[in-house]
């Protein structure tokens, strides 16, 4: 079977490819090669259709890459305004709003891949950045207000305590492989664990 | 000054860099560029001084990356190494390599940094890989120990744990920049309590 079925209308272009199954392609080869080394022409070949073809669907490798970005920042960003909303502390938000990150992680992991390496060398890539850092901004913010709160422990500034806990979320691009379909959930629930109540075992462990 | 004081006896060379400047320029350079993107000509260019030059000093592009990448792998497994001989619970130990390692990444940034981002597609990379291999497996195996004295929560496997752990570890070369000199020691005291207490304020946080 090499025509998936469109997960979303598909564009006009040639049989085989929508733009969807197009985009996975290149992400794959920009995570292998890097952004910079992938050329049109290694896409066309990995894809066996020509350039024009692909032109069809986007009009650059620019365009691939600001999608690809989109798809992980969007699902970042989209997690980080239903945790927000979220009735109860800033704690229960922030808990929230990791969780949810590790799931995103985990659903889109090679868009996420993408998007942590890269380094800013084009007005996409610096656009992606301005919004990685606007996302560390609300992160941050909130674990300043659970300090300010009496909630998380005060010693380190909120800046680093988010740095050490995306740090942590982040650092699963380089091992975690999906595994048939599950396991997120229970991945999404260990980070939580080991970053609110650390791997210390204690006498009464407060639930 | 443009001759540093050599840190160790210097070899023959042109004036002005001994091995260890040298090495210090060319982890730069494969640093910001990727070590498969750097050549010899261009590390000659920055360097300021011809190809022959270099290889006064070092042979090979592939024995400076192998230098640099020892630089860091000696440095974690001399801690390693002092870990395994404290006196103390295996907790004790694991902590203990935690923070060492923050200090070691600290010390040797650029050299931690390189080897962090090797891949593997030469035979010192591969070596490096492995070395690496067998350093996450140290620390596996200390956390293995540290749950079955009890001391550390089970329902993580101890592979999953020291990965998480050493995610947090590794992710400060994304950010961390040496400001005049200290620092180190309070960062690593910040990851460890992070990491085994977490970052939630309990009423009696046991000390």
């Amino acid at each position: 079977m090499t025509t998936a079925p469109p997960a979303r209308p598909a564009k006009r272009g040639r049989p085989g490819y929508d733009l969807e199954s197009l985009l996975a392609v290149a992400v794959q080869l920009f995570n292998e090669r890097g952004y910079d080394g992938t050329s049109m022409e290694d896409l066309s070949r990995k894809l066996g259709i020509s350039k024009s073809a692909i032109y069809h669907h986007v009009p650059s490798k620019e365009e691939l890459l600001r999608l690809a970005v989109d798809r992980a920042l969007d699902g970042l960003f989209a997690t980080a305004a239903l945790a927000r909303e979220l009735p109860g502390s800033a704690l229960t938000r922030l808990e929230h709003l990791v969780r949810g990150s590790v799931l995103v992680l985990v659903e889109r992991l090679p868009f996420v891949t993408l998007l942590l390496r890269v380094r800013g060398n084009t007005k996409v890539e610096r656009t992606a950045l301005a919004r990685r850092r606007e996302f560390d901004q609300l992160v941050t913010d909130l674990v300043a207000e659970a300090v300010h709160d009496g909630e998380l422990r005060p010693e380190l500034d909120p800046a680093t305590t988010s740095r050490l806990l995306f740090g942590m979320v982040n650092s699963l691009i380089e091992w975690y492989r999906p595994q048939g379909g599950s396991g997120g959930e229970e991945l999404a629930e260990a980070v939580v664990a080991v970053a609110f109540d650390g791997l210390r075992v204690r006498p009464q462990n407060p639930e």
